[in-house]
């Protein structure tokens, strides 16, 4: 294989992970807008995709593992095909929390709707801007937005936090609507995943670009860099 | 490097692996423990040791990066070290799991103590069995093992849905210990995130020894075989 050859080919796994990544942003988007509509059939539309993205994990885990082998790529290019096999992972993790909430977000709708003290569109609104953030982080290479991304992963866990407390407190002092405020918290924590695998595709990008390990915290002496 | 040194490396990245499990299954053992005795020092240990999992992670990493940056190593060498570093990635979560127990069992501690509707100990056994089986399907390479690995997280996952109905419901009778059975969910849910992990890494070690593709349910076809 020539050289133009292999850069078509990390080209070409570079377009196979977008379209997985945009199946993982429409599942978390489907899922978010059941919740604000208690719609059962986004519920459903988010369950039917599953097993696409599955799939679509595995092949571009396979075509990366192939390039590696074929090819045996060094420094950036080695970096940049182990970085889309962890943002791979990652992606098809996003997948599987847009299936927790669809599922929460289901039981939910069998429930009488309640006034619950908890904001998740605006939660989800964070988190889903730390998703993209960290993706378009990746297609430009920019660790900048990348640290930013990093940056984002503690307001969010704050969020969860206040939606922890107000929930369980809710919870005592209204137990007949115990069920659906569970529901909720759950899907706090299940959005608060989906920011920690945004934080670790900005890391992987991070260490594609840079070849510095960012992660538990080490970034932080990349920040005046 | 020679084959022979090569081969002393890739027996050293395994040595470092191993290492790095061993503190993982003892922070989960920890955190399992506190609960049970409900013992803020245990608890303090397992927060304590989160800083040597995670730079151990960080070094195996390299470690194996470098082996595929400096060997190129094909076939089975390769498998292997994607393995080791996907196996890596998950033990450092089992350590964040216990972090998370750990942080759970402090908040209970401060609680009254109250006569939960859950057996925590009975599904940890069940967890760490997971964990242990999967950890020496890898030493030994043995897929029988690994595929036994796989059987086990359905088993987890209804111990993890009753623990959520029966929890639910305490806490709609017993508004006042609303806090405590929260605290206990949020155990059973970590638990059974270790045994998904446990599952990934049995996953790995049929992809390295077969170069066979398990996941997502793909596995199946392979039980007979």
């Amino acid at each position: 294989m020539t050289r133009i050859r292999f850069h078509q080919e990390l080209d070409d796994l570079k377009h196979r992970i977008l379209a997985m990544a945009g199946m993982a942003e429409q599942a978390i988007d489907l899922s978010v807008q059941a919740y604000a509509q208690r719609d059962p059939a986004l519920c459903q539309r988010v369950l039917n995709n599953e097993g696409a993205i599955n799939r679509a994990e595995r092949e571009v885990d396979e075509f990366a593992i192939d390039l590696l082998a074929m090819q045996q790529p060094m420094a950036v290019d080695l970096r940049f095909i182990l970085a889309v096999i962890k943002i791979n992972a990652d992606l098809e993790r996003v997948g599987d929390q847009a299936v927790n909430i669809a599922q929460r977000v289901l039981n939910m709708i069998g429930l009488p709707a309640s006034e619950l003290p908890v904001d998740i569109p605006a939660m989800a609104t964070k988190v889903r801007a730390m998703v993209r953030d960290a993706l378009r982080s990746f297609i430009e290479g920019d660790t900048e937005l990348a640290k930013h991304v990093l940056e984002g992963d503690d307001e969010i866990d704050a969020m969860n936090h206040e939606a922890f407390a107000s929930l369980s407190q809710y919870m005592q002092s209204e137990p007949g609507n115990a069920a659906q405020a569970l529901d909720a918290l759950s899907v706090a924590r299940n959005l608060e995943r989906v920011a920690d695998h945004a934080t670790n595709i900005a890391e992987d990008v991070i260490f594609w670009v840079r070849g510095a390990d960012v992660r538990h915290g080490a970034g932080q002496s990349l920040a005046g860099s």
